[in-house]
């Protein structure tokens, strides 16, 4: 019923009735009201609309942080459209993926060399605009729209488009809806507590779901979004203090290179509320003891999920490090035939709820895997323990099947790196005749220290059950990699790995 | 799509497996667990479809409190079916009313005259339970249900009914969905800043919308849920003590209540986390600093939008004392056609969003014209401040068209009643040839106070717009009252009202 909707377009026509006076958006030498962002959202919705932007279609942002991503997603969602920020800095043939896949009906984009080789090697019937004047005289040559469909869209159509990596082949974009990004800000406004004047520094990268997942929240609650085009310490450092910024998004490295541009104490950061992190950055901050940040930041997230799906701060004192699902999902941990395992056992983490994506663009096929049996599988191996607390084990990259039993890689890698002599392990199944398949360690040994195989056999054994413990173990001097994670297929190559169930 | 749904018996369902230690309900000698209450909900949701409850069908609890309310909710949420608790306390003739307009499939009811004379005197096909031993028993008979029908169940289906007071007539039953209810409770969750380990004492009325908004606020939590039969001083504060309770349904009487029968510092008080109220009382509790204790508890609300639709603590020293809407929801002040009024202007309250009920049961036209346009009307008026901020002026229960002009009786009602020597104060409409109608004042003077009309009328043209002032002054002992505001019918009868819009 069209009185349950909700849509950003409701939220921002909210917040500019309820913010009038309120500042929306600071870029620069740009400061908008709430007023003057949603003119602007409506004048752009109506210049996408003019060049046939509608339900469906896709727009592209290509370029550094900007007011403007905010823009476009939320004229987008006025129309019905996807908007997709992607990341910049990639390669030529990486950009050039996503033109192919997203083919997007609008690319406004920052001058680069990559963005203009990709432009060229990938025919697509685009608009194009530049990121600043351009887009400017774009937005100004719009007369204020009168009408636009925007009671017509529906909550439960997506609006923004986020690339995700995939550990096999090329990046996926991940679709979120209105309703499933509201429900993840409602959490995120829950867990961190935010309140009325909350100010958000968006000094990540907003194709990434960790800045994008606190711009949202910030905007749900009506708050001042800062935007500044990439992390420069010395510069955060002044927009919080000027800016008074409650939040911003922050990590360790990027944490220590505001203590060491601050270290003169030039600018006040008291206003920034953040998580713990080195005495030097306790003192320059107000340390924050809300559930998002008390003891430690996080839970477990991903994309798909629009960024958390549990937080930590719902399981304090758990024996879970990442704690207990948001209000608004719930787990299950299934095994590979989507019958859930006892506590104690490793799975799959699948979730449903509000917050859930809606697939990715354009892979039929793995969205339907993905959602099999009405569950989102997330591809990641998790356990809950005794308490109920949720603990994230690893990646499901593969699956080896030995005597009819299933044993994921990553949970046999996490045992073997609890011995005091390993330091890194990778697990592959080799051929059995007798039972499918065996798992077989390859171990890289800390620096002069020394294990025999039936010694890590045995540790193995003593950690998790029986039948998941390496029949063989290869000690090697470094475990090639894929990212992070292990590069498995040339493991399998190297090691006689194979007989995969499924293949 | 299933992956995005969110059910009551979903939460429960993470809660089981999330908390598998945790309390969920006390209740006198009963203590469950969360596993234990969804093992009891699967029974009885067992034993109600053996006895043909099924989606739509209704459930009737007439008692005082019980944790067996959550219970009979949940059951009835996984069946599909909707859950009414109901005043016990009512007439047998109120009681009848109910029991007339809900027609429930069962009945589960607490001893008492009016209730076994309504029974006698509405003819029902309805399966009638005690609401303790017979309970248990129905509930002990029914084997644990294998693979009920939850993964059907909608979440925009309604679970809730409650009635709620109507202004002519008899009171209607607002029906609440999964959605609504859960959207409620994020909001709740967030203003309260609920955390981990909240527990909440049930000692207000379930059938009222201010205790169970904060007993499914907890429930959605996976906190502890304290329940007592009525509110009695000292063993309020006996379980305050002894459960450690976070928050109590209490407002100011009740508080006194609670500080008189305390004053011997028999129990500590201490968890309990509660707006600020006296000095003997802010010496027994802690004070709670969340936005929905901050300064003054609330904002505005109603029934039919699950509880709160605005948060004082979202609009903090602003000049709307109704603050701002919750961020599920959106708010337009409208007039009589249904157009939007200026900010400063009065017009009806109308809002859209997450928790806005899904009607009245068995109330075609009024739902029809509740949701007029798409936009739930609050039938109360209210007003936008130029910060944004919300005021609540009154119930709209009428309204006077003079010289085409909608003047709304509460508004003009309120201008007067700042007069300082006006202790209370009525308008009505009276025919009037060349406007219409025109605005009457019925008042009532402080107690050795004076006032012409001519004074009373300068002074509401200097409160509000010159056209709204009354063009007739009546002084009067008394205003004739139903229940809290004029009785408009009487005074129409007594001073000459008349020809209303639409009459």
């Amino acid at each position: 019923m069209t009185v349950h909707r909700l849509t950003l377009g409701d939220v921002l026509g909210e917040h500019r009735r309820g913010r009038p006076l309120g500042t929306a958006v600071v870029d620069g030498d740009v400061r908008l009201t709430y007023p003057e962002l949603d003119e602007r959202v409506d004048r752009l919705a109506g210049a996408l609309a003019a060049d046939g932007v509608g339900p469906g279609d896709r727009v592209l942002w290509l370029g550094q942080n900007s007011f403007r991503v905010l823009e476009l997603l939320l004229a987008a969602g006025r129309l019905g459209a996807i908007f997709c920020p992607a990341n910049w800095r990639q390669t030529a043939d990486e950009l050039a993926h996503v033109l192919t896949d997203l083919t997007p009906s609008v690319v406004v984009w920052e001058e680069s060399e990559a963005v203009e080789k990709a432009r060229g090697q990938v025919p697509l019937d685009a608009r194009w605009i530049g990121s600043g004047d351009e887009y400017e005289a774009y937005l100004a040559a719009s007369p204020p729209p009168a009408g636009l469909p925007s009671a017509e869209i529906a909550a439960d159509s997506p609006v923004l488009a986020l690339y995700t990596a995939a550990f096999d082949g090329r990046p996926n974009a991940a679709l979120l809806s209105h309703s499933a990004l509201i429900a993840h800000s409602m959490a995120l406004l829950h867990m961190r507590q935010m309140e009325d004047g909350f100010t958000f520094l968006a000094c990540g990268p907003l194709f990434h779901v960790g800045t994008m997942m606190f711009t949202l929240a910030t905007f749900q609650l009506g708050g001042k979004l800062v935007f500044t085009p990439a992390y420069e310490p010395t510069e955060v450092c002044r927009l919080i203090d000027t800016e008074k910024c409650t939040q911003a998004f922050l990590f360790g490295p990027m944490i220590d290179g505001l203590v060491e541009a601050n270290k003169d104490g030039a600018h006040d950061l008291s206003s920034l509320h953040f998580v713990s992190h080195s005495p030097e950055w306790d003192a320059m901050i107000t340390v924050d003891d809300s559930p998002w940040c008390a003891s430690k930041m996080g839970g477990y997230g991903q994309t798909e999920v629009g960024g958390m799906l549990t937080f930590l701060g719902l399981g304090m004192g758990g024996a879970g490090y990442a704690g207990r699902p948001s209000p608004l999902v719930h787990v299950r941990i299934l095994d590979a035939s989507g019958e859930e395992v006892p506590p104690g056992e490793v799975g799959e983490i699948c979730a449903r709820g509000q917050s859930i994506f809606s697939g990715y663009w354009n892979r039929r096929e793995l969205n339907e895997a993905k959602s099999a049996g009405g569950w989102h599988h997330t591809g990641d191996l998790g356990r809950r323990e005794p308490d109920g607390t949720l603990t994230f084990i690893g990646p499901r990259l593969r699956m080896i099947k030995s005597a009819n039993e299933n044993i994921y890689p990553a949970e046999v890698e996490r045992a073997l790196k609890t011995h005091p002599s390993i330091a890194d392990a990778a697990v592959i199944g080799v051929p059995d005749d007798r039972f499918g398949q065996s798992p077989k360690a390859i171990v890289v040994l800390k620096e002069g220290a020394s294990a025999t195989s039936d010694e890590v056999i045995e540790h193995v054994r003593n950690e998790i059950a029986s039948y998941k413990k390496p029949r063989d173990v290869v000690f090697a001097d470094t475990i090639p990699k894929r990212g992070y994670t292990p590069d498995y297929d040339t493991l399998d190559a190297t090691y006689g790995g194979g007989a995969y169930p499924g293949t």
